[in-house]
C-alpha cells in the first residue's frame, strides 16, 4: 500500500512529465510544485530511478483502470462494435488523459536509457498487449498475436501523431473511421 | 549554406539526443561529445532553442533524402509493391536510422512545449504527409487525404512501439505482413 504523500508525489510527476519534460522533473521540482516541505519528494523515492519507477507504477495503475473492458467484447462479424470500442479507448487517451499519455511517452524513451525502468515498462506493455490479443481472437482475427501487436502499434501511432506528432488531435469520428478501415484489412 | 561546423554540432546532437535524451543535451555535452573546443556549439547556436532548431534542420535534411522514391510509384491493385515499399522505409528507420529516429521523439515531444520547434516541427511533418497521400491517391485510395494521415501514423506507432515502446523489433517480413494487412483495409 503506497502512502498517501507517495501518491501525490507521483501524480505530480506525472504533470510534471508532461507540461515540462525529462528535463523539467526533479525532486526539488515535485516539492514545489505539490508544495510539500523540501526534501519530501527524496523521502519518498530517494534516486532519480526511484522517483521515476514510482511515476511509472502510478500512470500503469491509473491505465489498467481504464482499459478494463465493461461487458461482453465484441464477436466475430461485430467489426463496427470493436471499431468502436478502440477509438472509444484511444480518444481518451489524447483529450481526457492528454497529461498521463504525453508523460508516458517521457517514461518509453527514458526506458530506452534504464534498463530497470525498461523492464517495468514492457511488463506493463505486456498486460496491455494480451487484452489486444484476445480482443482480435474473439473478433476472428487469423493470426491474433500479430493483430493484436499492430493493433497497439497503431493505437500508439494515432496517439504520438496527435499529441507530439505533426498530426492535429482526431476527433472520435475520425478515430472510428480509422479503426474501421484498419479492422476491415486485420480481419478479411 | 550551413557550416562543416555547424554540421557537426547538429549531428552530434542527434546522437546526443539519442542516447542521453534531452537532458543529455546542452552545449558543452556537444563540444565534448564533439572534441570541439568549449564555446563552439554557442558560437553556433547561442540559445538552447536555437541548438534545437539547428538539430531539427539537419534532421529534416537527412530524413528528406530518404523518402525521396526512386523511380515510379506503385498504382491501383499494386497493392504488394505499395507494402514493400512503406516496410523497406520503416525498416531503415528502426535499423540503420535508429539513432535518428529516437531523436526525432525527443524533439517532437519538446515541440509541445515549445512553439518555435513545433511550428517548424509540423511544416516538416506537413512534408511527409504530403507523398504519403499522393502514394494512396496513387494506389487508388477512396480518401487519399485521410488515408495518408492514418499510414504515417500507423508508421509512428511501429516505429515507436518498436523503439521505445513495449514492442520488440519487428523484421522486416514482420513489417511487410502488417503493411498488406494495413492497406487491404485501405484500399477495400
Amino acid at each position: 500500500m503506497r502512502s498517501p504523500r507517495a501518491e501525490l508525489v507521483a501524480e505530480t510527476a506525472i504533470t510534471l512529465l508532461a507540461e515540462r519534460g525529462m528535463r523539467g522533473l526533479t525532486h526539488r521540482a515535485v516539492d514545489d510544485a505539490a508544495a510539500l516541505p523540501p526534501g519530501s519528494a527524496s523521502n519518498v523515492a530517494r534516486t532519480r530511478a526511484a522517483l521515476l519507477e514510482l511515476t511509472l507504477e502510478r500512470m500503469n495503475e491509473l491505465e489498467e483502470r481504464q482499459f478494463q473492458i465493461v461487458g461482453v467484447p465484441p464477436g466475430p462479424g461485430e467489426g463496427k462494435a470493436l471499431a468502436d470500442l478502440l477509438a472509444g479507448l484511444l480518444h481518451a487517451q489524447i483529450t481526457q488523459d492528454r497529461r498521463r499519455t504525453l508523460a508516458r511517452y517521457e517514461l518509453a524513451l527514458e526506458a530506452t536509457r534504464r534498463p530497470e525502468l525498461r523492464r517495468m515498462y514492457d511488463e506493463s506493455g505486456r498486460r496491455f498487449l494480451e487484452p489486444a490479443v484476445a480482443l482480435m481472437a474473439r473478433a476472428g482475427s487469423p493470426d491474433p498475436e500479430r493483430h493484436g501487436r499492430q493493433v497497439v502499434a497503431f493505437g500508439e501511432g494515432l496517439m504520438f501523431y496527435a499529441l507530439a506528432g505533426a498530426g492535429t488531435d482526431p476527433t472520435l469520428n475520425e478515430l472510428r473511421l480509422a479503426m474501421t478501415d484498419f479492422l476491415a484489412g486485420l480481419l478479411r
